[in-house]
């Protein structure tokens, strides 16, 4: 059911560690968090200049929020911690559009449009695009898109696909991501969730089925061709 | 200096591993990949159905592959353990486009066009944006870009930006990324790296400005407006 979202909770914490850049210091990190119970979702680094280095960490089933901020700022190298707003409730759902440069920015001109009407009544939703050409780079980038966080569609934008691209867009549906192709030669229409011919409305459409104050569902659509 | 990449370097290797979604898993890892002497750039999960779940890494200063593959592959929990291309490989640098639905959709069809271009020439720069309305949302939204992997630049679109989108300018700049605002009302020009009133253009020339292969260069344009 793609309205409640393929990342079904937000994660509840999010961290911004300053560090010295030592080794190790993920690990001591990951262990503290552990002897306290939570889960890491996400982790993410930024090595700047010098020794400095800031380290961002996305946590569920955090119980003492204060006490494990505690723990983790007295591991060694901490130098400190800021609670910061999740990318869940930033950037919110993410919608990915690969392939054709000119069909791509037609896609994402109406699925920014759409998303921009969301956005405004309190969603979150982004639009993320890869212009590709070459069978073996855009299966590559599909299946990539299930390795990504947040993301719950993406629009194939392009005049031919099959081949390796249509294996790829039914692993990531069976991973749960809603595929919509634009109508056009080769296989992976046929194994898409949704075609829809406007590459503007392919972009409309998709918003209005990842977002929540939308009614469009996927479940009475699927196949169609538009 | 743009050109060279905020992330100076491509991750070395990126991992995606299978395990039964325990506790302390993380740790358990993040403790054997500091045995081999690695860095952790960016871990990711996908919990799935059930208790399966993938965790995905991506390593710098890797000495012995083989060896740390084998490691992680019998740490307790571990099903499976595959390469993968990194995000670096596939989705490139990455230009965020923020601000207001209809300038968002304009700036974007640009950068899409012109980052189509290079990316067929072996390039890989994608285009992410997120339409956003208020002061507050946005100026929280770029900074959230500075803690986002593989940003190199951030457009910000539309007429009216000034206040603490103006201070956040100036702090995400601080971090490496490049600010190009387009011509609007408000603070946040004067603070920008550069100003174009057009959104195609604007969406054009910060392509330009990351893309390795153009030869526009911020330093013979700092400061100006188009």
């Amino acid at each position: 059911m793609v309205k409640e979202g393929r990342v079904h909770k937000e994660p509840q914490l999010a961290l911004s560690i300053g560090i010295r850049d030592r080794p190790g210091i993920l690990a001591a990190l990951a262990t503290a968090i552990y002897a306290h119970g939570a889960n890491v979702t996400y982790v993410g680094m930024d090595v700047g200049e010098g020794e400095q280095a800031r380290i961002f960490f996305e946590l569920e089933s955090v119980g003492d929020q204060d006490a494990l901020e505690a723990a983790l700022a007295s591991v060694e190298h901490v130098v400190d911690l800021a609670r910061e707003p999740t990318f869940h409730k930033i950037f919110g759902r993410r919608i990915i559009v690969i392939g054709a440069g000119a069909q791509v920015g037609a896609v994402v001109m109406g699925a920014v449009s759409e998303a921009d009407r969301h956005n405004i009544r309190g969603e979150r939703i982004s639009v993320d695009t890869i212009p590709l050409v070459g069978e073996a780079e855009i299966a590559e980038a599909l299946r990539a898109t299930a390795r990504l966080p947040r993301v719950e569609a993406v629009v194939l934008a392009g005049s031919l696909m099959g081949g390796d691209i249509t294996t790829a867009v039914r692993e990531v549906r069976d991973r749960g991501i809603l595929v919509v192709s634009l109508n056009m030669a080769g296989s992976v229409p046929a194994a898409a969730d949704l075609v829809v011919s406007d590459p503007q409305q392919a972009g409309v459409m998709t918003v209005m089925l990842v977002a929540s104050t939308a009614k469009l569902d996927i479940e009475r659509i699927r196949g169609r061709h538009y």
